[in-house]
């Protein structure tokens, strides 16, 4: 029997009127010929409840006593959806992540798999079950005690399941019907993608584009499990959403695929840093040990490579997340009281954001590039760092012509045309 | 080291303020050198809002889900206190059933206990954990589906496990500070009982003092564990409550130790009965398979008994729940239609009450009866049906009179005075 997994974010499962619309989702599927594991979340709000009670009763909570808490919210959604499926004469049963069993690591609360056994699922499917509702987000410890995988986690385990159970595809109901060119909210011109190459799809989302959870994405690359994006609040057919795989699905594709942003950026800049080996690390160890999340480097050439000045020192300059800057100027100055770096001062852009061109096609293109700083230059829109990767091109720019740039990048890509 | 069970009730547990509150009770018993196992309802509220999410999703729902559903309610409670505990630096672990597992049938919303194995948990305490948070109301069948004991099973997990742990007593917090002679807004002469038998006990819960579940005082009793009723919401020490124990431990026990009472029963009467062998169990039967707790059963002698007339019929009374006439008309009814009995009416009474003076003393001492009818006559209180055990005499009298009758009988056996 071919098999379909199915996932239901926490606002397509939020009470019951919107559990028995999901069910009827997971119905057409079944009548489709279809055996089903679905995956769900909590209700939505109430894991926040959870973890309010936890943070109230203590700071320094142990994670293991977190988790048994918290995972409680997937295993109602569970038991309800198995109860609505079989009111519409569904053979269905729910799984919690112990019964599975669903094993993992025993890192609490950031847990990750180790082995999804599927013995116990596949006896009762033999047995007539049409659908197994498993609760998200949860696993076991080889201790026997109950992990999450950390927020957003119930992406990952519908992509682990899918790759346990070789399905066909795993679908991803959501409150958005699918992946966009950019955000619609930008430029009306945006488009929903029919397809998207898993590494276009890891760059749009650790870049702002939050529709799936990055570490799911990593998964279903790794196992080759067809992701698809789609709306629980829409009528669906096979063909809804944006089909996330990978690039050899993908016949013919653009150069760029997607304009994405991220609005609140800071731009931080070391003066005068001793020019010498090691000077990187002993900058950017400590940024890391702080949680600060660095996102672009640019190192300045020193004065001595230009016959300049014989001092060996250059400008160091990254960006990090706005709400990062305090944690990280504090890291930089306990570096430099040790003594384990040296510099004149730190000059903190907090007015930036970071507009980025997305596409497996700059692979074999060239002038993408030139494309983008060009198409920014003609609306007078300043670049204060440049970042490239193999499939990406990103820029910081001031915060007030970000919107500007999207859609004039937009614009330049093509990317309203299919 | 000396162990203590410790059940807290859904009131008890209901915010965390409330957790904590408890938690320092727990404490207090690890600093006297307890290790404590606690048992734990749901917040209250929760259990009540997961059984309307079910019965809301399906009428005729599947047992397995139900309690996959509603047995969530206790995990939450379960980890907050565990977390509580730490907090306090006590170290604690909660458990879920199936972690310990606790061991039951597979009869869904209505298991009873098969084991429950020490292993796991005497491991933590040698590992230095003092005190094992259990979840309560639940645990695992052998199909390793989550099963529920049905309302009030909490107490009845804490017997079990004072049963299986060899606990030296097991502690049931609630909302009221012990058993008392009766209710004390009946009469401001109640008084509460040092000690009780567990043969007391039963009679009292089954007759209107709901403050332990029937099935734990049975298996309190059956597995000789000493039980203590106290309040979470006043300081409490070594001598709190009351202790239902066995009757042993009773040293001058009165005649009658409590008086009962039942608002809302009604009183029934089939008339014109055919009186021959199998009659009873052919009005019985029926009512049992409907559903209808049957409490008193008086068959009046037939008139041929007494050389009346020559047919063999007589009459029938039986006592029930008000709220199960309609249920009771229903079955008598059907039996009629299909000939298995034959009546000329129903005679139905929807306005009594039943009193009952309780007692292990009355075993050995007469004149109870005599001095309970007496009492009631002196009022002007008239008897309606009368029935006995061992350790109980009730009656059903009008409805009007309960509370009357209620302070006669606390009166005439000075109930009042320890």
């Amino acid at each position: 029997m071919p098999l379909l997994v199915m996932k239901f974010g926490g606002t397509s499962v939020a009470d019951l009127a919107r559990i028995k619309n999901a069910a009827e989702k997971v119905k057409r599927e079944v009548e489709r010929g279809y055996d089903v594991i679905v995956i769900v979340s909590a209700m939505s709000g109430k894991t926040n409840e959870l973890v309010g009670w936890v943070e109230q009763t203590s700071h320094l909570y142990d994670a293991r006593e977190y988790d048994a808490v918290v995972s409680a919210g997937e295993n109602v959604t569970a038991g309800l959806m198995a109860l609505t499926l079989q009111e519409m004469d569904i053979p269905a049963r729910s799984w919690q992540g112990w019964q599975v069993p669903i094993q993992t690591t025993s890192a609490h609360s950031a847990a990750r798999f180790v082995d999804i056994p599927r013995a116990n699922i596949d006896t009762k499917f033999t047995e007539g079950f049409k659908v197994a509702v498993v609760a998200g987000f949860q696993g076991v410890s080889p201790e026997g005690r109950i992990t999450t995988l950390g927020r957003g986690g119930s992406d990952t385990t519908a992509v682990a399941f899918a790759a346990a159970f070789d399905a066909e595809r795993c679908d991803i109901y959501t409150d958005v019907d699918g992946i966009y060119t950019t955000d619609p909210r930008i430029t009306a011109k945006a488009r929903k993608l029919e397809k998207i190459a898993f590494e276009e799809m890891l760059e749009l989302a650790s870049l702002g584009a939050k529709v799936l959870q990055t570490r799911s994405v990593e998964l279903a690359m790794r196992y080759k499990v067809r992701l698809r994006v789609l709306s629980s609040f829409e009528e669906t057919d096979e063909n809804s959403g944006t089909l996330v795989c990978d690039e050899d699905e993908i016949m013919e594709s653009k150069v760029v695929s997607g304009v994405a942003y991220s609005r609140d950026e800071a731009k931080l800049t070391l003066v005068t840093v001793e020019d010498r080996p090691g000077v990187a690390s002993a900058i950017f160890g400590p940024l890391a040990e702080a949680g600060v999340n660095v996102d672009m480097i640019v190192q300045n050439i020193s004065e001595k490579d230009i016959g300049g000045s014989p001092k060996d020192v250059t400008d160091m300059t990254f960006s990090c997340p706005v709400n990062q800057v305090a944690r990280a100027r504090k890291a930089l100055e306990d570096a430099r009281d040790a003594g384990h770096i040296s510099y004149e001062d730190l000059v903190v852009d907090t007015d930036v954001a970071k507009v980025s061109v997305v596409g497996i096609g700059m692979r074999s293109h060239a002038g993408v590039a030139a494309k983008m700083f060009s198409s920014l230059a003609a609306e007078n829109i300043n670049i204060k760092v440049i970042g490239t990767s193999e499939i990406k091109i990103s820029v910081l720019i001031d915060r007030k012509y970000m919107e500007l740039a999207v859609q004039a990048l937009h614009d330049a890509f093509d990317l309203e045309k299919a």
